[in-house]
């Protein structure tokens, strides 16, 4: 992995030439720009400042007054203790409202938009053309990059579809007019276009999705082709960008399948981006060159380092995946030393582009073209616009073709890119910052990656701060990972799992029941959503005339069960835990099948039902130990937690396996007898669940399993010998338990404990500083998962006026945008409604929406399955049953609001207060809402639903 | 205090010649009895294992067949992993039904049962004439104890003084043959008499209790003059034994009184011990001895270190007082040589008794005679029979009068005796142990106690291990001490309180209404119980039309209240707390007056409305900190807890300041508007409450008092803007408010939360190994504690056959002891009920008891105020009214079960479950009381009413 030890002298002789050229150019980033330098100098020096300075450069494009301005301002940084004097001053003189006062608040923002153009060149390509121009005429390259909003919907891809073949119209147009720079004009392999595109895939298809990588293609290839067909003609070169490490398998089969198709193996123009930070970027690479060598045209490979480290580590820690980068830093730069090498060595075939500011790699780079004799302009070096001027210099003076990364877009996009570049240019680690801001020495800065000195010099990214500390889990808990489906394994295992299940439809499952009583009840079918004449499964039920012998035989079982030691009873919890890992893709397959699940959504409920098996287990190893009250001496006072009794536990059919499972394990491993009825919609998987504690060794009689209509569950309701009620499920239903549990029986000896998890109407405010790329996903992934029909999905959206249109337009169409069929299909994001009475009553609110109100989508699809689109809709009074009333599916009721207060209100004028959520970027409104948004799970800038287990909900084991 | 360092050299002198001539002997208790000797040697090896073979020893007597033995036997010792081999193999053998196990068993028994001899002369004072004979032969007096139960009763305590006056009878006979002993027949004051008689004032009078000194002398004064009486004329010395540190101040001052009575001032036979562990013996002794130079007749003092070290250190601790006595030996130690050079110095009117092991306190005796040319005779030594039997013998050659301090008794309390010289003999702090022992050598045990050497050899008492460890506490919770009543000063200050709390009864009481409305229901009037036509005071009140009008005005302050810092809301319970401290007294007087609770319990239920106080303002400090859940990177999620709304307090009247204190603090400081409506018949205790909240900071508006009848109460539940209701009271409305909570008002947009705790049918199971003393005062302090008006009260007593008969008997006689009658006088133990109502209510209850089954008592007393005096009831069958109703006073129905299973079984049929008890020596039968008895609160050889805050309990604060 390392470079061997001969290249080293002329490394550092290299590195010397480099430096000392350097320094007869004054570097450009750090002379300009007082301002810039000047808040990076305070950002480098105060942690807190930092944050908040970013923070609120992030936000700043969104804001369209300055008085806005003056508020988010003061609002970042008033509290501030820190805060340096000079911005303090300002901040009191904005108090006033004074002319001048308001003069200043103009010039200062508008000081804070420019420093976007610090490294952009334009907010489009026809202003950036001077800056390209120019570029060119001091021989040097660029490639452009057109910065966007997220493409959120199908218009706004193929929007920055039309942009990317306007790009290269208008940058052909002008390029056609530059004098002749031979060195960037051929290389060994053959002549090079004057103008490069750097695109993002992402970008161009807005269902881009690892998850099927042929529908993903499908979405791309028409755009990518005319993208292509005109760099053909013009000519001009394209690289396809990297992006977050998911992405990485699904550009390359797209780069790899495109290139091969018959019109483009012959253009020799493409080229692809590869980040030596993903740990496994070797063997993409091998596997890459081998794809290479059978295509009859050259291409480019860009080699970078990465440019997304701590958003990689951050996400990928979230959901409990294995890190796909380098921890430290010198790993990095060793990997890309022997990456550049290998990729030297195909340059047969490849044309070699390193991307890097860091001196010790360009000089490594010049010493390896040196050993291997490599004629001038095989390779190309890149940077990034506005990054380390004086190393770019010093390279072109000395006569190497260099390439200048150009980002190009409006100010929105563009702060983010700012954000990114700044933070690079403060971080400790930074080369940059190391190599012109601080007193290392050039030797130091020269040392190879593998050497301990450099190792220490450079520091270490401070992995002990983002790995996770799991010693502060409770008991060590961690919740269960999501299945990563951009690994191609992981897409297999579940389309198996589909066809392994699919053969078993449609069969009779018979049970244990107690005192082996025979079925007397009507058959249960369950029936698959998507394809209504398919039957999923069929079971015996039992009429609840017959379910006073059950109940006789749960209670005969009470006194064992609760003798039997919480440390026993947690295992059957872990072993039946482990069962489920063993066949989540099955469990997932089975969901799919009967309640209409996209593959994401099932795949997580087994994660969940997982969650709450190792939750309630390590939850009642500790309820199981005595808990110690008082230390006066003499007196030994312990509290200790009892089982009830008889727990009646009737769960929904939407989280089919996780709700079922957290509500039997809580009631089995606190030591009740379980009543089990599964929703007639998903006995199946109420099916598995039983199955699989009895495999794990749950003994006889512990839990009932009883199918069956709601007459089973009202008779277990009503029964006398009932402990505790657990429910989840409509209000209505919720309700009714609740006042027949508080009607006492005669023979009654104990009052019914009941425990409901009723629905919600939950609603998400957007606010005028919102991010609305996030706002607009967000709302549509927490309306429309699972076709809303979660207790937590939002249905109710507030959004104030200033983005009330254009939050609309784009949530309209990125609704527009999602795929819709049988979730079978993993593409699918979004399945069918549960059943033909679900689809029914939606339907008739939608009609009593679009007859009161304005509808702005109502996406129909036909069936044969209860599919039903996302539907929005506005100018509904506060007060309609629409906006009132839990929906369970896809129908959004857009408000527009003119203040924060006017939002919070509205959010709280609902008979639930289960989620709500918020997008802004606005501290104040923020805490406003945090505190006046009467709901039990507030979210701030993500989803309203996908709570995870002892994370974002923390649930005790309630039924002692 | 310590004594001067000239003495030191004779003190070494007269230690070794002490020393030498104990060697002549062998010692009398390690050379016989070898099976004391073996159990004791393993015991002292293994702190295990002694701890098990004490409570073996102790339930010893109690056993009335082998069986009994072996099963006790087993059950104490077969999961011992540390057993010794030659007892695993008893108790293998044990396991065997052949004849020769059981002859084994049989042996073995009486083996142990015999242990009790090693301490004890005998069994009755015929039995040990022989002992008493062969002392004197051997010129050693004597002073006999009478061992026996505790006096439960008036039967009892006269059955004491009847055998103290059978006792000096007897001894006197026998005395009178035998030959005359010089040295042991006078002193330097005059004659003494051949006979002593120790007695414990506690036996002598059941009600013994320093709460109210002239009642106790009231109670004892006849039986210690008739025995005085017949001491004179004997002659025969008496002796007053010094038991617990409560009881220290009333014993002397009966002493003091009784012996200033002109029949008994001249008495010059009349002693009394002084016990130098109390640090404040000193005082003690002065006080008296100022006393004793104003009488004309000279006493005796016993000067001893004090034999219940370990039991007052945690009695003390337990309730919170300062503790009495020295925390290190050497400091008893210490103190003892100060006491005895005192107690010499007055020997112009005392006869110095010196009661020690100890060959150092010995030794310093004899060096303080030499130094103060005391004439021979001048003091005597005392010893325990069957103790340190060398030094005795040593003591006796050397010419000194030596006494021996014997117990006569039967085995049961015989056996108690022998563990507490057991756990003398094995303690590592024990001077016998270490002389006899260990090689300490003499040199060592002859230090000064102030030497740091003696010091760190003699051990310190583990302090460590004793004093509860606050850090442990969450945040430092301790409970409020209850009043150490045994106190002069302490009595005095209720005493004011009441006097000047009675000027004040009978006024009306404005207090602040929401919304300034007058008030148009009936005036409320409340009366004390003792004395009906006394009214407490008058309130006006709302009529419940009127309530809307405090609904709204209370809404319209939730946000404000919400919106304060829990920190905040938390410092005005402390201040509440702080003042009800300043105002103890005088809140105690206002509930004897109100609610006619006697002294402690008035006491105490202010104590426990400060510890609520403490405890829910520590606690909301807790909660208000929001918990961080999961350790993912890049996400922040907290749990905060949020207040409800509007709380509706409803609480009892038999804790009429704790628990509205408790459910008013918790509904509070958890950030609630509060309505609280007192009980109508405690409404004063609410009005102070609210009055020191206000006083304490508490805004407006924040609680709402709402005196008057149910329909305030009623209103306030059905109320659809009520979110929470705390109820404590009747099963029956209790039931009915959560009824009517479960119904939704049309508008109302939550559930309502009901917090109900309601009545106990509470059973205490008394086994065959029970040590009587203890079941029979618990289950009466159960039962008649604030007459029985306690959710927690014992009223059902179930009763192993074996001692069925004994334990009725000695109820019934001891329920026939307790004073009766109004509390405020301080003797009274119980009270009245509270109303007439009541008391009809509860004759119905007695009269259908008796017309079912047998009344063994019904203690009627004559009014004015509603007395009824403890009732027993048996031969009930178990589903009687009276056997499963909660009567809510002093009637208890006592039921005959064969075995402990039946015992379970019988006290689970109940419909509550609230607290229940078992006494019980046995750990099998505890355990299986323990694991079977289904009740919120369980506890083992201990009343079962009287649940601390934080320590027997755990309440959170739920109002959340």
């Amino acid at each position: 992995m390392t470079s061997p030890d001969v290249l080293e002298p002329s490394i550092c002789r290299f590195g010397q030439s480099l430096a000392e050229q350097a320094h007869h150019h004054v570097p450009g980033f750090f002379d300009h720009r007082w301002w810039t330098r000047l808040l990076l100098d305070w950002g480098t020096r105060d942690e807190q400042f930092k944050v908040q300075l970013f923070r609120f450069i992030d936000v700043l494009p969104a804001l369209h007054s300055d008085e806005q301005f003056i508020r988010l301002l003061k609002e970042y940084f008033q509290d501030l203790p820190t805060l340096p004097t000079a911005l303090r001053w300002l901040l009191i003189r904005f108090s006033t409202h004074a002319l001048p006062a308001q003069i200043g608040a103009r010039i200062l923002r508008r000081q804070f938009l420019r420093m976007a153009y610090t490294f952009m060149a334009g907010e489009s390509v026809k202003h950036a053309l001077p800056v390209l121009t120019h570029l060119w005429e001091t021989t040097c390259a660029c490639s452009i990059d057109l910065l966007g909003e997220a493409s959120v919907s199908e218009v706004e891809a193929e929007q920055y579809h039309q942009r990317c073949l306007q790009a290269l119209e208008q940058f052909h147009h002008i390029a056609q007019s530059w004098e002749s720079q031979p060195i960037l004009e051929s290389d060994h392999l053959g002549s090079l276009p004057r103008i490069q595109l750097s695109i993002k895939l992402s970008a161009l298809y807005s269902q881009f999705d690892p998850i099927d990588p042929d529908s993903s293609y499908e979405g791309l290839a028409p755009r990518l082709r005319s993208i292509i067909d005109l760099a053909q003609t013009l000519p001009a070169s394209i690289v396809f960008d990297m992006e977050q490490a998911e992405f990485e398998p699904l550009t390359l089969s797209v780069f790899t399948r495109l290139f091969s198709e018959p019109s483009y193996r012959h253009f020799p123009h493409a080229g692809i981006a590869v980040q030596a930070y993903l740990a496994h970027s070797r063997q993409t690479l091998d596997r890459f060159l081998e794809w290479g060598k059978t295509r009859p045209a050259p291409f480019s490979i860009r080699l970078v380092k990465g440019a997304y480290w701590d958003s990689e580590v951050i996400r990928y820690q979230q959901r409990g995946w294995p890190i796909p980068v380098y921890m430290k830093k010198p790993d990095t730069d060793a990997n890309y030393e022997t990456l550049a090498k290998h990729i030297i060595e195909h340059r047969s075939f490849i044309r070699p582009a390193f991307g890097s500011h860091n001196i010790r790699t360009l000089a490594y780079i010049q010493a390896l073209e040196e050993s291997h004799h490599i004629p001038p302009g095989t390779f190309e070096y890149q940077m990034l616009y506005g990054m380390a001027e004086p190393l770019r210099d010093a390279i072109i003076s000395q006569g190497y073709r260099l390439r200048v990364y150009t980002p190009i877009g409006e100010l929105l996009p563009g702060m983010a890119y700012l954000v990114r570049r700044l933070l690079e240019n403060t971080s400790n680690e930074s080369f940059i910052r190391r190599q012109f801001e601080t007193a290392t020495s050039l030797d130091h800065l020269l040392l190879p990656p593998t050497n301990p000195e450099h190792h220490e010099q450079d520091g270490d990214i401070p992995d002990t701060q983002t790995l996770p500390d799991l010693s502060e889990n409770p008991n060590g808990f961690l919740n269960e990972p999501p299945t990563d489906f951009s690994l191609e394994e992981t897409h297999h295992v579940l389309t198996n799992a589909l066809a392994k299940v699919k053969p078993l439809l449609g069969q009779t499952y018979s049970y244990p029941i107690a005192s082996d009583i025979m079925c007397e009840g009507p058959e249960l079918v369950s029936m698959n959503p998507s394809f209504p004449d398919q039957e999923i499964a069929r079971f015996p039920t039992l009429a609840s005339s017959q379910l006073n012998a059950i109940i006789e035989s749960a209670q005969s079982r009470f006194p064992y069960w609760k003798a039997v030691d919480p440390h026993t009873r947690a295992t059957v919890l872990f072993r039946t835990a482990e069962l489920m890992r063993q066949r989540r893709a099955e469990l997932a397959a089975w969901e799919i099948l009967e309640t209409g699940k996209p593959w994401r959504e099932a795949d997580a409920d087994v994660a969940e039902a997982i969650d709450f098996l190792e939750w309630y287990g390590r939850d009642m190893q500790e309820l199981g130990k005595p808990l110690k009250l008082g230390h006066a001496p003499g007196e030994v006072n312990l509290r200790t937690y009892l089982p009830r009794g008889l727990a009646v536990v009737i769960p929904p059919w939407n989280f089919s396996l996780a709700i079922p499972t957290g509500l039997v394990a809580a009631a089995l491993v606190t030591g009740n007898i379980v009543l089990f009825k599964p929703s007639e919609r998903s006995p199946m998987m109420g099916y598995h669940l039983i199955h699989l504690l009895q495999e794990a060794g749950l003994p006889e009689g512990i839990v009932h399993f009883l199918p069956g209509g709601p007459d089973i569950g009202q008779t277990l309701v009503r029964h006398p010998a009932i402990h505790l009620i657990v429910f989840t499920g409509s209000q209505a239903v919720g309700l009714n338990i609740i006042q027949e549990a508080s009607q006492l029986t005669p023979g009654q000896r104990h009052i019914k404990h009941v425990i409901a998890e009723m629905g919600g109407k939950n609603a998400i405010i957007v606010d005028e500083t919102a991010d609305l790329d996030e706002a607009v996903t967000g709302v549509l992934a927490s309306a429309t998962g699972y076709q809303g029909q979660k207790c937590s999905a939002c249905s109710r959206v507030i959004v104030l006026a200033d983005v009330y249109a254009i939050f609309l337009e784009r949530l309209k169409y990125a609704a527009l945008s999602i795929p819709i069929g049988p979730p079978e299909q993993a593409n699918n994001r979004m399945g069918p409604l549960i059943d033909h009475r679900a689809l029914q009553r939606i339907r008739q609110y939608i009609a009593r929406g679009k007859k009161d109100g304005t509808c702005i989508l109502d996406r129909q699809i036909n069936g044969p399955g209860y599919f039903q689109g996302p539907v929005i809709l506005t100018d509904l009074p506060l007060s309609h049953p629409v906006a009132q009333e839990e929906i369970f599916g896809p129908v959004i009721v857009v408000f527009k609001v003119s203040t924060i207060d006017e939002a919070v209100k509205m959010a709280n004028d609902s008979p639930y207060a289960l989620t709500g959520g918020i997008y802004s970027r606005s501290p104040a409104n923020i805490q406003q809402t945090q505190d006046g948004f009467d709901v039990g799970n507030f979210y701030i800038n993500r989803p309203i639903t996908g709570s995870l287990v002892g994370r974002t909900t923390l649930w005790r084991a309630q039924t002692l």
